[in-house]
């Protein structure tokens, strides 16, 4: 029969990355610098089976039965210490609830903050997974200029003037401050504090996605777009699946009190709570005082990957390309010269064994593609960085020259 | 700050039950009817926990990474074979999607087929977690009359044409066709025959809700609406909350693959995909033939406190009221007579000691709040249930008389 699917369903696009995964899977000889994935030898396996089976010993009754939605509240306490500690944000009027994953958030707040036909800024290029979410909602994705230190203050100004002059309501600015995905850059201090002003000034929320703030390999620590927060515009996210293992679900969003309610009731619909045990796995772990030397554990490999793969591309990349120097996350951004053909190369890139992902996929319009690949050193071993660099750099060299 | 919050988040209605909840927690007599959890006491704590363990002996790497968005593909033969075996469902041409419970399902369903604006139809009295999905996905829900035995077919055609008078668009019909929830009716075989037949007639869709269909106690299985489905407009959503452990947030959707392929495509957005842990358990659960003693052992505990209730409802409730006999499942639905007021009666229950719910929590429109309530005999104890009938039926009397 024919359907009638919704405008929602019918936003939905086939994802690229699962099209480069199924390249990868049929090519024995394939190195990924596609897939975002956390490297799985950073995941504490014993120290987590051990956690989920305290889970079962201690509290069985409430493991098994339906948990409040909004989250175990001594999970969400940890983590409201926690983003006082690492992040500045104070906790004072501020509540956390737990989602499954971060992607949740993603969805959560176009549906708890924005009506179909409204305007979400985001990046020029940006995560994907959340631009899929705001589609799913209906709301218009549009794309900011970022320059090496993050979104472009002047863009963002004249798109907030641009949208009041064809009467579109801008709902929220989408950032990812740290270590942006697809970019890697990172917002300093001071074009943080401006963008508060300018949401005040043009009344929007700005929602803080920062699944890699804690993965920061040099440079200084910045504080959270939340810590400077005093109007309550703020919506941060944060992540265990990069500092912990992405398989349990678990994320949060910390905001105002009356935001979280409004996304408690909502996330009530889509899955009535997160499972209690992904929150208690990762509450024994913390109480057992863990995570920080974890997460210096993981910043220690994911820094000797990030070095590897700028020497690689370094010592093998065409000079003709660009390169931004992350100085955390998981991503790299190679930029190729104006003339070129994207596709071309990225097609030799599959053919020669490698695989990256085309800035087309993180464009909020599809009329700007971009010319430009998204590099992952985090999931590859170092081996396969040396020799991913070398075949990457040979592709670029043979478009572009030395 | 005033937030914008969407039309989705001011949908959202505070939750009755909660409110119940909260005045049982604080009063130690309390005996809760209203709360419709499955008891604690059918979970298989030591297999669950063993299985937990299981995975992270087995697939730690597949368990810690991300996963499929829809779902592990042991689990979904799993539950293929099982939707066959148990509820006559042709697994050609169907396919199935894992959900973080069958909530998920309940928003999937509109976020998919239904666009803002659209109707669905529901039976006159039905789960307010369902409703609460419609709203927020901003379709309407229109209550269709039920009786004894399910919703009245001459109403459902009568919608259908009212609608069509007035240019809407019926997306769906939403049914729990066994033991339903509120009311505990079920839906004979004709009857879900002419459902189908005016489906095609009409052109909507149905969701078949059946997270009661095994817990039968008595009576003859009825095959599901999908079983009988030959052009694919039924999708069937089915759970493991209450018939294994509702903590794992575990459910599943099976419908033709056209309408799985958007579906799964949308739960990305939702959260990636359900952590793969709770399908490995319920897997490993499955594969050691331990779900059907499980389930027929469920059975006969529930089977024993439905005959409490009832036995206990015809001794102590006036016989101005009239009760549904449910056959399975986990509810039962008391109605007062006509002229009765039934927020006083509902009033006169908490100051008795007595929760139950009443109907205006599980009306589509808030015009027909009804005078009923819903009864759970699955969560009490035996001995709760029978003072909790006498409490409850003192009640009644002290309104209506012998």
């Amino acid at each position: 029969m024919e359907y009638r699917f919704s405008n929602r369903a019918l936003s939905a696009k086939p994802s690229r990355i699962r099209e480069i995964s199924a390249r990868g899977a049929v090519d024995p000889e394939f190195i990924s610098f596609a897939i975002g994935n956390p490297a799985y030898e950073t995941f504490p396996v014993e120290d987590i089976r051990r956690c989920a089976d305290l889970v079962y010993e201690r509290v069985p009754k409430y493991a098994l039965q339906y948990g409040p939605t909004i989250g175990d509240d001594g999970f969400r306490a940890l983590v409201k210490e926690r983003l006082q500690k690492v992040m500045g944000i104070n906790p004072e009027g501020n509540d956390i609830l737990v989602t499954s994953g971060s992607q949740q958030g993603l969805t959560l707040m176009p549906m708890t903050m924005a009506n179909e036909g409204d305007i979400v800024l985001v990046e020029e290029f940006t995560y994907m997974g959340a631009l899929s979410c705001m589609r799913g909602m209906c709301t218009r994705p549009v794309g900011v200029k970022v320059d090496e230190d993050g979104i472009n203050l002047e863009a963002l100004e004249e798109a907030c003037i641009e949208a009041k002059k064809y009467g579109a309501t801008i709902s929220y600015l989408y950032l990812i401050p740290n270590f942006q995905n697809p970019m890697g850059v990172c917002l300093p201090l001071e074009k943080r504090k401006k963008i508060l002003e300018l949401a005040s000034k043009y009344d929007f929320m700005v929602y803080e996605d920062n699944p890699y703030g804690e993965l920061r390999y040099s440079g200084e620590h910045i504080p959270a777009l939340k810590a400077l927060d005093t109007e309550g515009r703020v919506v941060y996210a944060g992540s265990f699946s990069k500092i912990l293992a992405s398989g349990i679900r678990l994320g949060f969003i910390c905001a105002s009190e009356a935001v979280i309610a409004k996304m408690s009731a909502l996330k009530g619909n889509l899955d009535s709570g997160s499972p209690v045990s992904s929150s208690l796995i990762a509450r024994y772990f913390m109480e057992e005082g863990k995570l920080d030397p974890h997460v210096e554990k993981t910043c220690a490999l994911y820094a000797k990957k990030r070095n590897a793969m700028v020497e690689g591309l370094d010592k093998y990349m065409s000079s003709k390309c660009t390169k931004t120097n992350p100085e955390g996350g998981m991503f790299l951004w190679v930029t190729l010269p104006e003339d070129a053909d994207a596709d071309a190369v990225f097609e030799a890139c599959l053919e020669n064994h490698i695989g990256v992902i085309p800035s087309s996929c993180f464009a909020p319009d599809e009329e700007k593609p971009g010319k430009a690949f998204r590099l992952c050193f985090a999931t590859p071993t170092l081996e396969e960085i040396e020799l991913g660099c070398k075949r990457f750099g040979d592709v670029t060299k043979k478009f572009f020259g030395e």
